[in-house]
């Protein structure tokens, strides 16, 4: 890849005579399947060849690969592998490929490097990867890292430390391309050219007054089809979404995804323009962010595969703890109806089906209700509309697999009780779709993570309720008696 | 806001009077609150000018929303409110916010006007967004609309629809801007100024020889800050991404994510560039598929909380139906041991507990492995290890949660019951984690999609397990005799 040197006008690049003309496409070649993933023939020759040792075949094989796939090829292979490896490509461990890693993959690799060797490492990166390097280190380790830094660089993380995991403060570039308002288009052209940062790309150009506020943004295709003696303030954008440094990163999020940003500039508390996210971050918080409602809602906690095993056991068994609180809750509504079951083991037979499926029901309305909640589309102005909404689908559910059980359970069983059944269904059905909306929105009213808290007191909800009403009208319509 | 319009060196935009100096940072102002939601108070104000009939008061209430805020109003409102509110703010209405609104409001909006109205609608949006619009509706409908539409654009429109939902060429933008290989920096400048079309943004120039084939890309920060006289072909990025044709949504958003990209062309089989995707559109099928998972996992389906009724009945009723029949065969396994069961009610106390907590287990395993499955994070080149990895979590968490109901079920039942319920325990938290990983990898390998049939099967082995184990070694161990 030729990338734009330093030129006087008359100059060629040296560089462009070694570039290898290299069209890779990176679907359906040699190294990756149709969808983009190693081709595990791939990573067999890896692993072969780091077996024999053979330092050469393993450079040879993993000298094409993007920075993003050797990160891919690492969190493959297994612990011992990873250092073997590690050792076998050492000039193409770039900074690039360790920004690229799985969190806990990386966690694991820099606690085996000297605070020196770490520090080397984040000055080549970007001020936001240098602290997504640092911030999930032991504080020790990270104090000894922090003191290798160049002076700048340390002041930039540490600044960047001082906010909270997961804000604007915490995540933005503090690399801006800042001009004042008043010049015109080819000032701004001539301003670029001299100094412009080669190495790092920008899409957007903040324009800011005296005291530093920010008054607009031009995108740099104006810029590129516009005369050059247009002032600036003539073709900026002035509608403009400033993000403030203490803004949540899901927040973030659905405001670039909302008005459609490219990138959108971070203000202090006195509207000081002190950095810009940019939508490449973003990406990467909307997939995580996302994609965490499934790993919470069943408690799968952190949920990333890479998870040690004593971490993942930490945020899991506390989830399966607290469940089984709620399934001795359950047990013991059972424990009272014991008499009943004893006369009639029929009833053993059949519970569990009504409150699984009350436990099913509870959970599918959780999930859009917490996804809807997420995206800001479950909000105060239309819950009431919505838990009306949903109790009708729910009855509409619980009345259609009544009717099955129902007729199923009378055939099998005794007409009375295919009624009793088909009640108890229909009532837990009910119950379990208005709980699937008031626990998310009850968590989120209380300022709590809905996604994380509800699946335990649904479940509960539902369980105990599948019980109690089938136990409770099977007593009452006399077929214990 | 101020677009550039076209100028003459020496004349001044005519507009820049008119702009109305607006910085209207949309965090916190008098109608949003700090999670950038429409305020409760605000909408509540739009309702009460509906319900009066003050068309005015509505107007002036909406007319300084963006239109994806405008869109979010028409979400929160109900049916008549809509209809009502479009009404009152006619020329607000624009294919801005239209091509903003969710899918099932808008198709329910497009069906209630003429086809000749939709057509102008679509006119106004870019051929993606058009797309987006009648791909949902009905054929007949479609075909009627896509009649009133001019030639270029019917032309685009069926050419978009001729490619599967969800694939790059269905989603990708048509307009893309290309220039042949030869050219300088200076030749390009010139062009751009020419053929600049400012109404849409670019961000990227891509480079093509003369069969049409990309050989390159050229970022717009690199042409401003790179001197006139310099080929293109020295300076542009010859590593690219193409994107093929039939590419699937969830892919293409993987791969911007994993490379970094802002935009990449979209070519068919025989290479020739037909388009471009870019960073906004896929920021949108991120957020979708990634928060896609936890509502197919629960059998949500589409889980949208803006589908219609009879929608969201008919996706999630089939899940239950499914899950009766999973419960039912778990029931057949409880009416195996009704005998014991009846010497022996503690056993219909204690049996749902160890199926429940199985069912967690199960359920938090599956999350994480389909999400790690579509994030291709597990893959054939590891899924032996992450096998043996999720087994060792699953057993360590049995032994956990065994221990302590095995103490609480041996102190209020007896010694023999605590270790049959802590017996069953570890082996069905055991086979819930295997299970858990297997089921989503057998899916994928069927090339089926794992979030969505995985749950049913799941929930049967460990519902079944639980009960055939617990049950089962009660009977072995004497405790029915």
């Amino acid at each position: 890849m030729v990338e734009p040197g330093t030129y006087d006008d008359e100059t060629l690049v040296a560089e462009a005579a070694e570039d290898e003309v290299r069209p890779d496409d990176r679907i359906d070649d040699e190294r990756h399947d149709e969808e983009n993933r190693l081709k595990p023939e791939y990573v067999r020759g890896v692993r072969d060849a780091l077996d024999q040792g053979d330092k050469t075949a393993v450079y040879d094989l993993v000298e094409p690969l993007h920075p993003a796939d050797i990160a891919d090829l690492i969190e493959l292979l297994d612990t011992e592998e990873r250092a073997a490896l590690a050792s076998s490509i050492t000039d193409l461990m770039t900074s690039e490929v360790v920004a690229e890693l799985n969190d806990h993959v990386r966690e694991v690799m820099m606690e085996a490097l000297e605070p020196g060797a770490v520090a080397t490492i984040a000055e080549q990166l970007e001020t936001d990867d240098a602290v997504q390097l640092l911030e999930d280190l032991d504080e020790d380790d990270q104090k000894a890292i922090i003191a290798e830094l160049e002076p700048e660089t340390q002041a930039a993380v540490e600044s960047a430390l001082a906010y909270p995991e997961e804000t604007a403060g915490r995540l933005m570039s503090r690399r801006v391309m800042a001009v004042p308002e008043h010049l015109t288009i080819g000032d701004l052209i001539d301003f670029l050219r001299e100094n412009g940062d080669l190495e790092h790309d920008f899409h957007e150009v903040f324009v800011i007054d005296a005291a530093h506020h920010p008054v607009g943004t031009c995108a740099l295709n104006w810029i590129l089809t516009t005369p050059r003696s247009v002032k600036l303030t003539d073709v900026m954008k002035r509608d403009q979404t400033l993000i403030p440094v203490t803004m949540d990163q899901e927040e973030v999020a659905l405001m670039f995804q909302k008005y459609a940003l490219i990138s959108a500039a971070v203000v202090d508390d006195s509207g000081r323009l002190v950095g810009q996210m940019t939508v490449d971050d973003i990406v990467h918080i909307i997939s995580e962010e996302a994609g965490e409602d499934a790993l919470l809602l069943s408690g799968a906690g952190d949920g990333d595969i890479n998870e040690p095993i004593r971490e993942a056991y930490s945020s899991r068994v506390r989830w399966l703890i607290a469940n089984l609180g709620t399934a001795v809750v359950a047990s013991a509504i059972i424990a009272f109806f014991g008499a009943a079951i004893e006369k009639l083991v029929a009833l053993a037979v059949l519970m569990p089906i009504v409150a699984s499926i009350g436990g099913n029901a509870g959970t599918q309305t959780m999930a859009v209700a917490v996804r809807a909640i997420a995206t800001n589309q479950l909000t105060r102005a239309n819950t009431r509309r919505i838990l009306w909404k949903e109790l009708r689908v729910a009855v509409l559910n619980g009345a259609t697999v009544a009717v099955l059980i129902g007729i199923a359970a009378g055939v099998l069983f005794s007409p009375m009780m295919g009624v009793v059944i088909a009640a108890a269904m229909i009532i837990n059905i009910a119950v379990a779709g208005l709980a699937g909306v008031l626990v998310p929105v009850i968590f989120e009213r209380l300022n709590q993570d809905p996604a994380v808290a509800s699946s335990v007191f649904v479940t509960m909800i539902t369980d105990s309720m599948g019980f109690f009403a089938f136990l409770g009208l099977a007593v009452a319509s006399g077929l214990t008696a």
